[in-house]
């Protein structure tokens, strides 16, 4: 018999985020009707989820109203008119926006006071060399009384001098969780293991925790997730039917089927997934497909392969590996 | 820095065994055209694969060749049609059947010398309460000249006490390896772990392989076959595209993908996938999605879902969630 069968048990602080609307909302410029808005903010009330990343505190200038969706921006007002008085109606989820460094954010403006808003954590994303902005980000943010997290993004890209000297920057902040980002869907188990120790061991003894984010490039983003988890992961993210950028992303239905915390609801999400998530399938290219797997195992951006996808022969797979192939 | 980067380099004795023709044929009665089955044929030997599965021994009065596809009942006359004379033209590839214990296959007539097959290996599948007339089977093509392997089904579904008498039984046949078989694709990493090590210690001494055989239901196929190959398991099953029953196996493009191996290639599965696997989603469906993620939570067998998905509703998926709940 084996000794012990955690799999059946669960552990009270792990954390839910979903990240649907946000990740989701580069796959169509964030241009979410309000109606999807609401059924996926109620799916998630409905599911115990603890957190909803529910857009971007990006730049109205950079990224203009005409163009992009209001979950790019997050006003006030457009969320107030999507979730009503939410830190009255329904305080145990938290809403969360994400704020990138590297000007893609006007966050000393951007940002008002948490006790006026009805987001809770503001989560700064930043590339290896914005962490002196993303450090100042989290400063402000903490100031204005949010909840902050640093998402270093591609760590798939990066050398290990380059993660130490984040991780120990971040380290000092008020941030309340580092996240393993692996924007590329690249990697594989054992070099999860290797980041989740190392970002655990940089915030040894500071009360932080340890996020995860995984694409999907790989049909691994469910397994890598699981895999923190085992390491001690509380800050976990998914979305809805694994909506996403390019392959998208963890999926919550298997999330949440494995997790055995019975706070967490399954049937809202499958009925979020069913009438709003499965009808945007007809209109836009997300998942796990050939090309998506060889930027991942490439270690590549999944722009190459989204322009294909989106081109005349999604499904050319040998066009698109004699093209990547001649490029390295 | 990481002590070693595993990851980027490969166990020579690890080998692949391309399952899709076989696993493949529970989806369309074993009816692929001479055409199909010789384009996946040519795309195993030109990537390199160490076995491929061609289809079952399974018994022609229990199957009669007015219903199933002649890769039902693998006789000589009709594999040559397809792979002319194998053992001559490309030895490196090994080509396999399966045949089931419990009446399924007349193994004691089916089963030529392998000398005068194409055949060099016979994979005895059984359930746990079908080991004796398992290990008959075993010991009766090994003296027909054939490697073996025993492949223990379902073993999600069963006891410490069935899994280590199947296990001690299996060690003591001239079975070449014993392969973890994750039927209803229920099991995640911790259990994969505490199953590979299991099988391994059984066979501790003996020369014999572990294998893994997984099923993609929570989109874990590939992720509990790296974890196995992490593990020692040195036989390692995938499918085309993850072509198979229900929600599929582990897909051949990402298996090949992730191991380092130079000796495989991936640009003839991609062409054979393009070609010949991806016209077959008009037809059928395989490959994970809602109804198949819950009866693998469920850890049932996915007949439930198959039926399901071929229904009228394919995508209702509460109306499912709800019928399975009510089951239970």
């Amino acid at each position: 018999m084996p000794d012990k069968a955690p799999w059946i048990t669960f552990r009270p602080e792990l954390r839910v985020l979903d990240c649907t609307i946000r990740d989701g909302g580069l796959i169509n410029d964030s241009q979410f009707t309000d109606d999807q808005l609401k059924a996926i903010y109620h799916a998630g009330v409905a599911a115990g989820l603890d957190y909803m990343e529910v857009g971007y505190k990006n730049s109205p200038q950079q990224f203009p109203a005409d163009k992009y969706g209001p979950t790019r921006h997050c006003e006030e007002e457009y969320l107030r008119k999507i979730v009503g008085d939410h830190k009255a109606q329904a305080p145990a989820l938290k809403l969360v926006a994400m704020a990138d460094a590297g000007g893609k954010s006007d966050w000393q403006r951007q940002i008002i006071p948490a006790k006026e808003s009805v987001l809770s954590m503001i989560r700064v994303a930043c590339y290896a060399t914005q962490i002196s902005e993303a450090v100042e980000m989290i400063h402000h943010c903490h100031e204005q009384g949010y909840e902050t997290t640093l998402n270093l993004m591609a760590v798939s890209v990066l050398q290990e001098a380059e993660i130490d000297t984040v991780l120990q920057l971040a380290a000092q902040t008020p941030a309340a969780a580092v996240v393993v980002v692996d924007s590329f869907g690249n990697l594989y188990r054992e070099q999860i293991d290797h980041l989740v120790r190392k970002y655990a061991k940089a915030v040894e003894g500071t009360s932080k925790d340890v996020g995860i984010h995984a694409h999907n490039n790989l049909q691994l983003a469910f397994a890598n997730t699981i895999e923190a988890i085992i390491l001690g992961c509380n800050r976990v993210d998914a979305t809805l039917m694994g909506l996403g950028r390019g392959a998208g992303n963890c999926p919550m239905e298997l999330l949440l089927g494995f997790l055995r915390n019975p706070k967490f609801k399954l049937r809202p999400i499958l009925e979020v997934i069913q009438n709003t998530i499965l009808p945007m399938k007809k209109q836009f290219d997300w998942g796990p497909s050939i090309p998506y797997n060889l930027t991942g195992q490439m270690n590549m951006h999944p722009r190459t392969a989204m322009s294909f996808r989106a081109g005349p022969t999604p499904d050319d797979y040998i066009a698109f590996y004699d093209r990547v192939m001649a490029d390295v």
